[in-house]
């Protein structure tokens, strides 16, 4: 394995680790420090559906994750795959949206720059409703 | 590189150029032939929403994709990552929706057993209408 792909996987799976951390407990803080200052992302629909630029976006974006699902969401990593920039990590959560059940399945894509993420990808398998 | 995780590239990028054929030209033949038996897919939403189960039913979804889009769709291949069993493409298509411009975000992801694609999970990255 290249030492890129090493640094790769690690980045990939810290930053995982405090998404996933974001998403259960609504704490970002860990997950907005791994990212570049010129972080994009990408999200598949609704107030932030689209190209969003930059780490203040990203807080914003956050908080309103943390208003929509302020129950938090738990999440099942069920594969990842990887390249020497890029890791894919698709994975289930469940919760409650704005009161509601919710599941759904995920896609996200992390681009890795030295020790941080300098851009994601977020795409949905499902409806919200079921996995 | 592993001869497993070669043998996975390989099987998988032959697939996805089977894949972007069929979503060109409606000739679905080539990647019907690289299932399994047992295959299976998942779908976003829809009328094939959830765990397709079996060949047959692959057959019947290629067959609505075709009428759905029939002049075909054109596929910008943007990123792919792999490990020893699964390869996740990331693209971008764009064509006609019964008759309506269609731009969408795909991560479609291809589990591959000995020369074949066992599963694939499909995700979407847009609305349909722009990426």
């Amino acid at each position: 394995m290249s030492s890129q792909l090493e640094n790769t996987l690690k980045v990939a799976h810290q930053a995982f680790e405090h998404f996933r951390h974001g998403l259960a407990t609504g704490e970002w803080q860990g997950f907005l420090d791994m990212l570049t200052e010129d972080f994009t992302f990408w999200f598949p629909m609704g107030k932030f559906h689209g190209l969003n630029v930059g780490k203040e976006r990203a807080s914003e974006f956050f908080q309103y994750v943390c208003e929509s699902f302020s129950g938090g969401l738990t999440v099942t990593l069920d594969h990842w795959t990887s390249n020497e920039t890029t890791v894919v990590f698709e994975f289930r959560d469940e919760g409650a949206l704005l009161g509601q059940p919710y599941k759904n399945r995920i896609a996200v894509s992390f681009d890795v720059r030295d020790d941080k993420i300098c851009r994601y990808r977020e795409y949905f398998g499902s409806d919200g409703k079921s996995y």
